[in-house]
Formats: C-alpha cells, sequence, structure tokens
C-alpha cells in the first residue's frame, strides 16, 4: 500500500497542498535566523507590501499568520465579529460545511443558506434576506470564492452588486484559499472585507502561512468585535507593525524565504497571466474529461472552476478506488471525493506553478 | 545594517529558533506531497508515538499543532479549563508575563505569583495557595519550565510535590517550550497535565509545530471545558486520529519529515545524553561568563538554565548595542534583552544540536 | 528564446544527464567534508563494493573517476593499450565517432568497421577480422553498448562468442554510458575487460563520475600498456585502496553521497527491475512513435534501444525546430539530431529514474 | 572511530575541500537540465567572461574542465609542451612533489630545483639557470603559488621579473589551487601564461571543475606541443566556443549554477576585499600559533601563506594523534602532515568564505 520507494516521481494532483517550483525549494533550503535582527523586519516589510498585491488592494492590511487555512478562518471572524452576530453563511460542498461548522462552534448565530452540491451559491436566496433585512440584523456575508470540494467559484462581484443594492453594511468576508493567486480576484474593487488563503495553495509554498487580509472598515470592526481572541488577534500583528518588528511571535524563517521567491515568480510571470493560465489549463481539464465521457460535478458553465475539477464517476464505480489505484499503480495524486460527493467524485487539482505538459499528464490520459 | 552580504555564516547562539542540523535541512528539501494518501498517516502514526518519549510519557496523547508556541498556550488552556476559572500563575520573566497576558484575555481568573526577574518561581507562595484552598477553586497552575528572557529553570518535581502533599487536584500546565528535549523533563513522574514545546527550540526544527502533549486528566477536563476553540481543538484531532487519517486540517510535509529526521537525531544520541550535553554547554556558558568578570541575570544556582543564559552588562552599557554590534561586525547572533531588563541583559541561547566547538565560539571570546 | 522564467517544471527527455530523484538530490544537499577523515574512506570501501553489482561483476575492479564519459573513454584505452596497437572499432553514431576519434588521437591504429547510422556493429566483418587474425594483431575490440546518438544497442554476448570461438585473445571495451544501470549488461558473464559508465546517464545523477570498471586480464594489461596517463592511470588509485585512503585526489564529497543514494534506490527497486522497467517504457516510446505515424532511426528490431529513440522525421521538417518549439513553448527537453543525422532526427531520452506516468507526457502526446 | 552521528556541525579547517556558503548549496540544490538547450551555453558565456576576473586576466582564455586539480595540471602541460621538453619546477612539499612526479611521468626532461620543506621556491637558482640558458632550452617554469602542504607563499612577480631581466621566452605555469580568490594574484601583471584552481578551494564550491586559464601565448604553444591530449585538450573546447554551444561533453549544470553563486558572492564582497579578508584571517591564525607556544613550518615571514598554516609540534608528539582526536571528539577537522611533515605537522585551511567568528573557532583555543 506504500508507495514510498516507487520509482521516478510522484505525480501530485490535489487541490492542495501542490507542487512547489524548484526556485521556491532552493529558497527555502537553510538554516534558521534570528527574527529580531534588522534583516527579518526589512524583508517582511517589503513582503507585507507586496503581499497586497495578490489580494489586489492598496488599502487592505495583511497579516501573515504562522497557521493553515482553518487558522485563518478563525481569525477572520473573531476579530470583526462578536458572539451571537447573525451571519449569512452559503453550504456549497465540504470546506463551506466545515467553515459553518466554525461559525457555529465560536457562537455566532450562522443563516445557512444550502445549495445542492454542484452548485453555486445561492444569491437569490441572499438578495431576499438582504431585501428583508432593514434593521441590518445580518452583520456579515460568509462566502467560499472557489469550493474545493466541489469545484464550484462564486460570482462574488454580484455579492458585492446585492449588497450595494440594498445599501447593506454587512461586512464581506470571502474564503479565497483555492482562487487567490490564480482565479481572478478583486478585493477593493468588489469590496471584500476580509480574504484569505492559505500558503499551501496556489501561491505553491508549504503548509504553514494563513494569509488574512483586512479592508478598513474590517480593521474599524475589530474595535467592537468581542470574540476571544489571542493567537489570531490582528491587534498583536497591529502592534508590533507599529514597532517596526513586526512579528508578535516567531515566524517560519524559511517560509518568508519561500514566500519571497514564490512572489517573486508570481510578479515575473504577472500575475493577470498566472490568472490567465490557470484559465487555459482548467478549461483543458474540462475538456478532457468531456473526451473521457465523464461529467465534471459543477453544474454550470458560470460556476466552473480553474483551480479544481471534481469528476463524477459512474455509479458502478468508488472513486475512492480509482485515487487508490492512481496512487499505488502510477505515483499519481488524485483528491478524493468528500463528505456527501464521496465515493462518487475523484478531484484534479490544477493549480499553482503548473504548465501545459504537466496538465497533458491529465489531460492526455 | 543590513547584514545579509557578509561573508561566512551567521553564528546563530539566539534562543529560539535555533540552528537546524544539515540531515534536518536536508530531510525538509522536497516537494509537496497528498497528505491523505496511505504515506502520511502511516508516516505520522509513528511520529505520534515516538514524540512521547521526548517527553517522558507512555500515558500521554500528543497534539501537533499547525503553530507556534503562543498557539501551543492557547491549546493547552483552552481545552482544559473554562473562563472565569481560577488559575494560578507565576511571572519571572517576559514569556511567562505573555503567558499570563494570554490567560487573562482569555478572560480565566489569574492569580499571579510575581517573582522578581533572575528569580525563579515563588513555590513558597504557591505552597500558602494551595493549603488554603481548601474547597479547590484553584483550577490550574500555570508554569514555565523554562523562562527564556532570564534564563531561569523552575523546579517542577517541587510543584508536584506540593500538589500531592495538600491533595490538591489542579491540573499542572508546564510551557516547556525552551526545556524539552534539552533539560530533564518528566511528564509522567511530575504528573503534568499539559506540556508543550515548539519546533524552533530544542528539537532543532523551523517554526510551525507546537506541540502539545496532554495527560489523561487532562483529556478528562476537556469534557467539561466552556472556553470557545475551534483551530486548538484537540477533539477535533481526536477524532481524525480515531479515524487513522490524523489530520483536521493540513499539516506541512516538510515539517512532518523534518520532525522525524530530528527525532531520529536526538534518538541516536539517546535522549539522557542530549540533556547531559546542555548540562555541559550550559555550564561551559556560565563558567565563561564567570571568566568575563560578567553577572548571569539568574540569582541563585537552583534556577540555572542549561538552555539560556542571560548576561548582566555594566550599568553604564546598553545591552542592546552589544548584540547589533554581535550581528553586524561579526555575523553574530544574540538574544536582545526584554521588557524589564531591556537593555541590561543579552541573551546567549545554548540550546539545539550544538557541540563543544560551537559553543566554543560564545565560550572563548 | 530563454525559458529560464517559464511557469512550471522543465519537462527532461534528453538521454543524459537525465532526470535526478529526490532522494538523490537530498543526499547531495550538504558541505563539503575533509575526504581524508575516517569517514569518507570507509564509505568509498562500501561504495566500491556496491557499483560493481551494477556491472554484474564480482571480479572486476571499479574506478570511480572525477571525469565524464570522454575521460573515462580515456582511462579504459590509455590503462590497457600502447600507442600503434590495432583495435577494431565500429563507427554506428556520432558517439562511436567521437571515441574513434579519441582512439585515433590517442595514435591507435583504429580498424574501423562502419555501418549506416541506424544499424548495430556489423559483426559479420568482425568475425572475418577475427578469422583472418591468425597473429592476433588485434589488441582490443572497443564497442558502444548503447549508441545515443541513433538509439541502437549493440549485441555484447555474440561479440564475445565470436572472441571464444576464434579463440581470440583482443580486450573487449565496451561503453556502457547510456546502458548500465538501464539494459541488459553482464560484465562477467560476457567477458567485457573493460565496461564503463557516467554518473548522469541512467545511475540519475550530475555529471561528474566516470565508473570504469576493468577485469582482472585488464589490470594484467596495464603492466604492458606504454600510452602515456597520469590523471587517467589505474595504478594510482590501486594505490591507495591499497593504503585504505582510496582517493589519489580529491573526490566530490557531494557525489559519494548522491551516489549512495542513487544505489540504494536501484537496490530497493531490484537492478533486474530496474532493467525491466526500461524495456516496458521503451516499448511503450517505440508504440507512440508509431502511432504518430514516424519512423524509429533504428533499422531493425534487435537493435531497439531501451535507453533512448531517435525519431526520423519527414524530409520537408527540420528536426531542430521541433526541439527547439518542445523547449520554448512546453518547456520540454528532447535530444537533437547529431552529425549526419542532424535536422533528420530528434531524441527522446526514457531513461534513468521515470515511471509510466512521466514518460506518458511523452507517448500521450 | 566514526564521527557520522555526532552532535552538532563539522567545523571544517582542511584546506580543501573547504567550507561552501549557503547561498552556493541552494544554488546547486536542482535538477539536470539539457546543457545543449539556448540556457546553459548564455550561462557559459557569462560564466566564462566572469571567471577571467578571478585570474585578474583580460586576454587569457579560461577553461572550465569537469576534472579536480591534478587534471588541471595535467592539462596546463600537455596542451603547452611536448615531451623531452626542459622543465625548471621547484620542489617545496608534497603538492609541488607530485605535480613534478606528473611532469616526469609525462614525459618532460625536468630539471628540479629543491627547497627544505618550509621554505619557498629558491629563486636564486632560477636566476642562474635562466642566465646560463642563453639558447633557451628552457621551455618553462613550473611554480606552485602557494604550496598547501606547508604553507609557503612563492613570489611570482619575482618570478616575472628575473624571466624579464634575462629576456627568457620560458612558458610560466602557475598552480594557484590554494591561492587564486584569496591570495594576491595577477595573470596579466605578472605575465603567467597558464594558471589553474580547483573549485573546492578558495571559490568554495564542492570538487569538479579545474579552472584553467591560458594567455596568448600558451594558446600559441598549443599548435607545436606534442603531447598526446584528448580528454583535456583546450582545442576541442575553443571549437565548441566558436560554435556557441561551448561544451565539447557534458558539464555539472549544478556546478555551472554553484559556480555563479560563488563569483556573486565574491564579487559582492569585492575581489580586493575577500584577499585582504584572507590577509586578516591568515595573521590571525599565525598570532594564535604564536601564542601556542608552537611554530610555524614556513620558515621565513616573506612565505607566510595567508590559506593555510602548518603548525609545527613537539618532537614529542604524532600530529596525526591531534588531526584523529579533534576529529573523533570535537568534530573538527584539521588537515594532516603530508609525506616528509607526517607526524610532525598539521595544517589549518583558513580559505575560503569565512569570518573573524568561524577562525575564532581555531585562534580562541
Amino acid at each position: 500500500m506504500d508507495n514510498f520507494y516507487a520509482p521516478g516521481k510522484n505525480h501530485l494532483f490535489v487541490p492542495g497542498p501542490v507542487n512547489i517550483p524548484e526556485p521556491v525549494i532552493r529558497a527555502m533550503n537553510r538554516n534558521n535566523e534570528d527574527y529580531r535582527s534588522p534583516a527579518i523586519p526589512a524583508m517582511t516589510k517589503i513582503l507585507l507590501e507586496d503581499v497586497k498585491k495578490i489580494f489586489k488592494t492598496t488599502t487592505g492590511t495583511p497579516f501573515m499568520i504562522p497557521t493553515t487555512g482553518t487558522g485563518a478562518w478563525e481569525s477572520a471572524l473573531t476579530n470583526t465579529l462578536s458572539p451571537g452576530d447573525r451571519i449569512v453563511s452559503f453550504l456549497i460542498g465540504q470546506f463551506s460545511l466545515l467553515w459553518i461548522d466554525q461559525q457555529q462552534r465560536l457562537k455566532f448565530n450562522v443563516d445557512v443558506v444550502e445549495s445542492e452540491w454542484g452548485q453555486g451559491a445561492n444569491l437569490d436566496v441572499l438578495a431576499e434576506k438582504l431585501a428583508a433585512d432593514r434593521t441590518h440584523t445580518i452583520k456579515a456575508i460568509c462566502i467560499v470564492h472557489n469550493e474545493t470540494a466541489t469545484g464550484v467559484t462564486n460570482n462574488l462581484a454580484t455579492v458585492r452588486k446585492l449588497l450595494d443594492h440594498y445599501g447593506h453594511p454587512a461586512l464581506l468576508l470571502v474564503d479565497g484559499v483555492s482562487s487567490i493567486c490564480a482565479l481572478d480576484f478583486r478585493m477593493d474593487e468588489w469590496g471584500v472585507d476580509v480574504a484569505l488563503t492559505g500558503s499551501q495553495k496556489a501561491l505553491s509554498l508549504p503548509t504553514g502561512i494563513g494569509i488574512v487580509c483586512a479592508s478598513p472598515k474590517a480593521l474599524e470592526a475589530t474595535k467592537t468585535a468581542k470574540s476571544v481572541r489571542v493567537f489570531f488577534d490582528w491587534n498583536d500583528y497591529l502592534k508590533f507593525y507599529k514597532l517596526g518588528t513586526f512579528w508578535p511571535y516567531t515566524p517560519s524563517i524559511q517560509l518568508l524565504y519561500g514566500l519571497r521567491a514564490a512572489l517573486d515568480l508570481i510578479f515575473e510571470e504577472g500575475l493577470d497571466n498566472v490568472i490567465e493560465r490557470h484559465r487555459r489549463l482548467g478549461k483543458a481539464t474540462r475538456l478532457a474529461v468531456e473526451a473521457w465521457g465523464l461529467k465534471n460535478c459543477t453544474q454550470k458553465e458560470e460556476w466552473f472552476s480553474d483551480t479544481v475539477t471534481a469528476v463524477l464517476v459512474p455509479p458502478y464505480i468508488d472513486s475512492s478506488e480509482i485515487v487508490k489505484r492512481a496512487w499505488k499503480r502510477y505515483n499519481l495524486s488524485l483528491g478524493l471525493g468528500l463528505n456527501k460527493v464521496a465515493g462518487k467524485v475523484f478531484r484534479i487539482g490544477h493549480l499553482g506553478n503548473l504548465n501545459e505538459q504537466t496538465i497533458a499528464l491529465i489531460t492526455k490520459q
């Protein structure tokens, strides 16, 4: 069962953690350093400026927290909201489900809008709720930009339009874990209040940095947010930002240098070119799935994801067997179907620093 | 001011993050992997068994959380206690201060026992409090085994004796961040309920894993602990332990392989030999400080730390100037004095995978 | 023209240098060491024993020379022959041509047996020459086991049979650069007197070690061989072998550790399984070429190479344009056609630590 | 006897191979590449220009040969001289002895000028020989700039002056293995005809490139030099230089990237600053030896070497025991005494990318 010693390389096509480019692996191949020396703060300062570019924000404040996406979620919620606050949240797959579970355990009053898995967030219901909420009891809208379990991309521009249309002041909190740096994402233009991603996704790093970016409105919200928080408290970061030492606790030196190298690669290619490349490789994957005679779990083209494709298998096949066999026989790693779609889909991750020939390994099957 | 391009290697003597051994750097020099493949759970299972050895526990349950020491603190507290719970906590330096600050912000009722910086925890006061607490209002004792800011090691065996003497059921929560894997630490023998460390300390890895180990009594306490927790919730781990997939969210693949290599090095040398080596190098450092005509910040021999030495400088010198100059001129990284002892001490870290010749760089100055 | 900064990985399918497996890259990721310490000789001793296994010899003596294949050739010739010695050498492609050029410049009397490029060594002519050579003027037969320029594998067993049939004492010198560790090669069974390979071929290391293995008869020949040699002189090695220090001059520490890791991978998979895998991937490549409607440069099945396939392109296409375009557009490295077949063929290397999915990148085009 | 698993780092103070800087290790941490793609020639072209700077030549032609210093010697001799040619060669220690041995085995007529070990080349005798050689029978002067076995630096400026004084046309061939990039070396100003070094010395790379630089006069000499040569033949390189593909056979991709990084470090610090740093650290080492009450093997200050110091031990001590003990007990690697001074000296290498604190490990003993 163990494929540790199979000949040749592992072909990694899970939707995270994704392949790390060689220059990034090289940049992280190093000893620890004192994070209180002048060098690390100097480097951090530039990283914080550069990281804003991948969110397409000039007004946001980024936090690079030593945690995972789950921790980044918690950071987004606890810094801006108080227990009991009403939030509207969309359940469209396993990761939005997990976020909602977190929201409930953090004692928010979660108003869940559920869609069939394979569909996007039901924005008609959102419109209704916003229209009905004259007294602004809704404090936040929580939405996953790209649901990694089903390969569904939600339309954030429409969410913003609805909020504007109804003049609703709710915060807009976006999970961009499998979108930012790969899909078109515009924090400032779309009025996103908190956006977040994880280092092991489109940034193509190891797991370990939850990157959270807060709008001025979100920062303002921290002043009244009563959720208990310490490790995830943005104020501790802001205090050290002012001091110019930047870190309330020890960061991973290796990930800082890795992030530097990862951003350099992205800026060298051009963020919009990176996004365009994902569009191209995403489409190629979908065409291949079609050619295999298989169906996309995502039910409509408007939701097709350019970072992950969940492929429906015929009912007489257990998709987890496909994943197991790919791994054992071909050293090929695919994503399992999760929860409601367990056994029914397998997932192909096509995000990060990939090229045509790498994705061809999938599309030419 | 920037020493990035100075010739030769950086000589790293801060008390964390510490030097990473070459075999560990090599082990981490790798691409990401699917953490849901059979290989990573198989590896994790063995790591969890092996990691118990560095705590000297057979009954404890370890959690390897993608976080720092600060997160590990939060995990220890929120999983075992409820807001309002009375805890006795010892303030003896900057890191115990920060932990107490966290305890207060997490809404516990913190009974602070303060000592002069340079002294150990005042266990006489603890004895008094335990004696007086007939109704067992004290729910936990929180103590830093080794205060990294002042180089003070507390006597945990005595803490246990006092608890036993008074038949007090309070939980014993221990910060072992700069002690575990370097100083004599015995979780089971001393009846420690939660012990924790960080990967970047004596384990000699990059920052990124907060390792927390819970006694059966601590696990039992989770059932009634009402502190809000999600990211740090042990129950999420326990659920995945049962499933055999081990991870509620994505771990750092690189750190898992690094931890494997780090533990292999420790077991090869023998944990007790590692501890003995720290004793030897700690003593050498103190003798050198004495020979320089300088004083140890730690006031009594019983508290001398074998992992970090805080050196008092004469009043007419600013210790931060020494640290700055060492870095700029000699590519030598020392620890700054923090808070109350800022400007008064500089700190030498002598923990991790060091040998006589490396420490000689300090002792032969 | 420069593909340095293209997204994603380079797909390397030249017949050398080939892809290095991750564990080997990790093993070489290290500082220098003193090669006169006890550790390096201890390691070298085991390496020399293990390296014999890839030649399938128990009686041979291996030399791991800091050089390339060209240097290994020179070592094979100058240690066993004298200027003016008659040698029979087969010209079947660019690499046999270069070896013959070297033989001539080293002042041997080279009796060249030429075949059309795409054909194997003409062993009928060899039979004639051996039959005619009653006085044993032929001192050596020089043959390339696998001609990397045309993808032609010669039949060494037949060469041995002919020598035995005619009771001819000529030395049998074999270039196994693109065969050893990938194709069926049996030094002892086939009575090969000198066999050689380079680290950057099927061993999947960087360039830098020319591995030469000498039979007892070849070692005996060194005593009368009058060719001038110093750097390539086996006697200098033999002297240090006796001393137990093994190295007449400084070896690459990194390549020694890399070779250790490379051999471990090969032995773990099993040398015969490695060879069988090459057979499978070689066949897959040829079937793909056939399916593209293109012809193999190799004219008969008996000569088909399982490590490299030279593909003939239609006369109206310049094969070097294909190679250039693959590199620029797809970050895909193919081998150019060389000399007589320049512009007419491109070459696919399918040797080293590859698996089905990697080769699929070629075969599924 | 084996120190593989000792805690902490190995402290490497042999005069080669030397410590590799972390940025260079990182640069070499990579897969192979096609050396016939446009990228490698483009990189090589710049490297060849830059490598001239470390020789301080604008008119020389460099060759980066996949070999060691021993191979570089052979390249220097066989490309410029014919068997039987008279050369004057200075025997002052083990490495000049080995070079002379090579010269004799290559069939030159070697006129050996011997000094006591610990003294420099006897230039008075050279003067006499030049004065006497009216018919210019001397074809070359061979001299080691820095004898690594005894820590003796010869005065090359004086050699040039003598040649000029007598108007003697002999070629000046210089072994700069343990000098170039560390000691003051001026190829053009001193009229050196062939200079050479190895990658594992002051360049601080792994072993594997013999860098040889030829003056126009040396290149002219190749036209009449009758020594047999193939692997080491400069003409093969010159042919590929003209083609713009640069490599007659496969280079080590990793060493090319490593050389790029090593040169970048040197140019960033400034070559003259690098040389000045060696002067400072060399002097510090000699002062330490003096303070220990031990003698320098080098008999006069004019010959003191700034890259290696051979330390005489008292007659009742075996210096090889010191080296063995340093290694076993302290993971400290020192150089053995060789040949005539075996057991009498141990050697400290202080060349490469070192700084004050690293050398302090030696000087503060």
